[in-house]
Order: structure tokens, then C-alpha cells, then sequence
């Protein structure tokens, strides 16, 4: 049986073997969820960067810059990190050169990874089934904040442990740490949430519409792939 | 009002400030419950090695040799760790070299603490008060599995922040999830870590009798301190 491991934070990523799996990315609040809004309403590639100068220098290339810093949007950037802008019909067929503060360093970090895709609630099922099909072992990445582990990023591969359970199995215990707080929070995650300390970064921030359509499952069925450095479906 | 946090794996550490606070070593199975038990029991003190070999010289001191690699006792050394072998009377008033896979480890990762003590299930409300009385921030730091965050190691960091709530905040998301997870597990935690890996592991060596002791609360009423680099009472 294939099995499942959840690394908490981008920095225990050398505890992980990569190459042999797929990785499954995951920002909730917000880098992920804009991802897959954005490619879900036909913006043709979303190129990562680590770095917000290599994002910035996209420009001059024809992208889009987006993303984020500390929760705010980057002075000089197209677009910040609200999936709500990423609906804008002008996005359609264009590509968007991307950064955040925790997300795309999570990818950078995966490097080396057999294959990398992009997980939120948002398309929640679609990923469930894509890694279900699939006889590759899986390993979440939760992109968490500075290092530090969090909880929106914890109950999204809690999810997916919990819809998975019976084709795959945890490896160690942090899916299973994951997988019990999905279930105690799954039926209220914005109540569950109200406490965690990037919910109230955000709240601070006066987005809480954002919070909310972040943690709405199954808003799009599509399965962002990492190709040749950059995301698409 | 001073604030708790937890370190899920001592991998992380390099997030968070020691040097103002007081550092709570956990290491549910088997280290800190052993180290409490052997305190209790009238040993005099237990000089903590990162190094088997830094351990074993010890020895040459008129030190006691004990601890294990990988859950098993190393060869060559006087104890393992059971802390049903800690009880032995003719240990009262000897002196332990300590050496185990994870909780010794985060011992030497903690260095530059303002303090460090030593947490168990066995001493719970005797830490929690010794903490509640200060007035130093706390960091709860989870021995882990060489560095993988384990379940019992965190249940007991959500022990003491749900025993604190009134007297103390949490800084962050890993004591929010820890406290939950407690609350979850209180009542029956036996039962709750069934599946964890390490509990699998010990069971595979035969000591559930060990696990029994090492989840059951307020068995002695000691904090040991790590003073000039031995931890005593």
C-alpha cells in the first residue's frame, strides 16, 4: 500500500524524501488558493519564484507580477494575494509571475520532487482523486508561516489523509496529528480558525471574505502541475 | 501577560528565542518520563549527552551509563530506558550519564536557555506550577523522532498550555494545535497513540507497561533543572 507523510514546515524538508513522490503544495491563506482561482479562470501559467526580484524581472518578459509580503501586496506588483483578483477576465490566457512570503518558498524547497501540483480547499476533491489514481507515494508540504507550523495548512493535509484513508496510509504521526484536527474542525473551520495567528494577521488586514472563500471546498476541479518551472492544468 | 510556545522537533529551533525564556525538555517515550522517574527516586544527578561515546567516558568518572539508540539499550551501558529500571534503591545518591535517539538531542539543542527543565506526564502539575510562579515566557521544545513530529510529545505540550490558559498565552499556531489535540486525547491517551508510530515501535520491543506509566499524570512532584550542565532537584 502507497503511503502518505505530512511535512509541517518548509523547514523540515530534509527529513523527506522527494524524488520518489509526488508533493502536494499548500498555502491556504492565501498563495495556494490564489493559484488555483487564478488557473481555474484560464490564466494560462503561474511561474514561482522564491525570490521577489527574479518575480519582479518577469515583467520585462510579458507576465504579470504577483504575490505577496507579509500578507500585503508588493509595491510595483499587477496584482496582490486575494483570490477574489485572480477572477479578473483580463487574466484570461495570460501568465503571472508569482511570489509569497511562505508558499512559493515551499515549492522552491521541493525541489527534486518526482512531481510537484498545488493543493487547497478549493480544489480539494480534484486532488484527492488525482493522487488517489496515481501509485506514487504522497507528501504534503504545508507552506506554514516563517518556518513555523500552522493550523489552516495542518487541517487542509488532514483532509486529505481523512479522504484517503482507505487507499493510502500515514506514514509517521504528523498525518495523523493533521488528520485529527481536520475531523474536530471540519464542520466549522472559520470558527476553528478564529484563534490561529494568521487568521488574525489577515483579519487585521480586513479580509475576511478571503479567509472564508479560502476555506470552501470544491469551488474548481482542476490539478496545478509544476512543468518545466511553471504551474499549469 | 507572558506567552507559551511549542518547538513541534528540535529541527526547528533555529525559530525560536531561547536566551529570555524558560525551555521545557519533553520526551514522553521514554527520556524526560525516565529522568523524572530516576530524580524521584533519589538519584543525585543526570549529566545529559547529545554523543554516546561523550556518554560512555563517563564512566571513568564513577558515573552510571544509561540510555538507548533507536528504542533499544546500548551495549556496554549499566541502563536502558525503562523508567521502571530508574526505581532500583541502589541508585540513591549515584550519578547518570544519559545518552538517548531524540530527548538528550534537544537538551544540547536547547543551550543558551535562561532555563531548561525537564516535562513528563509523571511531574505535569508540578512543571505546570513551577512555570505558572515565573514570570519567563515558556518554550515547550518536542523531543520529535529524529526531527519528525511525534503525537505524545505534543500531547504533553498541549497538556501544559490547556493547564495554563489563565495565566499564560499562546504565541502562534503549534500550541493552539497541540492544546487541541489534548483535549481531544485527555481522557483516554492510551488509546489515542495506539497508532502512533512510536508506540507501534515500542510495542515491537514489548513494553507497554512502560508506555502505561509514561502517560499516566502526577506520579512525582519534581521539576529537575539543568544546572552547570547536570539536570537536578
Amino acid at each position: 500500500m502507497k503511503t502518505i507523510d505530512v511535512c509541517l514546515s518548509p523547514d523540515l524538508m530534509h527529513l523527506y524524501r522527494v524524488d520518489d513522490r509526488k508533493v502536494v503544495i499548500v498555502d491556504i491563506l492565501r498563495a495556494t488558493s490564489c493559484m488555483v482561482t487564478a488557473l481555474a479562470h484560464g490564466v494560462a501559467a503561474i511561474k514561482p519564484f522564491a525570490k521577489l526580484d527574479d518575480c519582479l524581472a518577469m515583467k520585462a518578459e510579458g507576465y504579470y507580477t504577483a504575490g505577496e509580503r507579509n500578507g500585503e501586496k508588493v509595491d510595483g506588483f499587477d496584482f496582490g494575494n486575494s483570490p477574489f483578483e485572480y477572477m479578473d477576465p483580463k487574466l484570461k490566457g495570460e501568465r503571472i509571475a508569482f511570489t509569497t512570503t511562505n508558499g512559493t518558498q515551499a515549492i522552491a524547497r521541493s525541489e527534486g520532487a518526482k512531481e510537484i501540483i498545488i493543493g487547497s480547499f478549493l480544489n480539494l476533491s480534484s486532488v484527492t482523486h488525482y493522487l488517489k489514481e496515481g501509485s506514487d507515494n504522497v507528501l504534503v508540504v504545508c507552506a506554514a508561516w516563517k518556518g513555523k507550523v500552522n493550523l489552516e495548512d495542518t487541517l487542509f493535509a488532514g483532509a486529505l489523509v481523512e479522504l484517503m484513508k482507505e487507499s493510502i496510509e500515514p506514514d509517521c504521526d504528523a498525518p495523523l496529528a493533521a488528520q485529527r484536527l481536520y475531523n474536530l474542525a471540519r464542520y466549522d473551520m472559520v470558527d476553528f480558525l478564529k484563534d490561529s495567528s494568521h487568521v488574525k494577521r489577515l483579519n487585521r488586514l480586513n479580509i475576511h471574505k478571503d479567509i472564508q472563500f479560502c476555506l470552501t471546498p470544491d469551488q474548481y476541479d482542476v490539478v496545478p502541475r509544476l512543468i518545466n518551472g511553471s504551474l499549469i492544468i
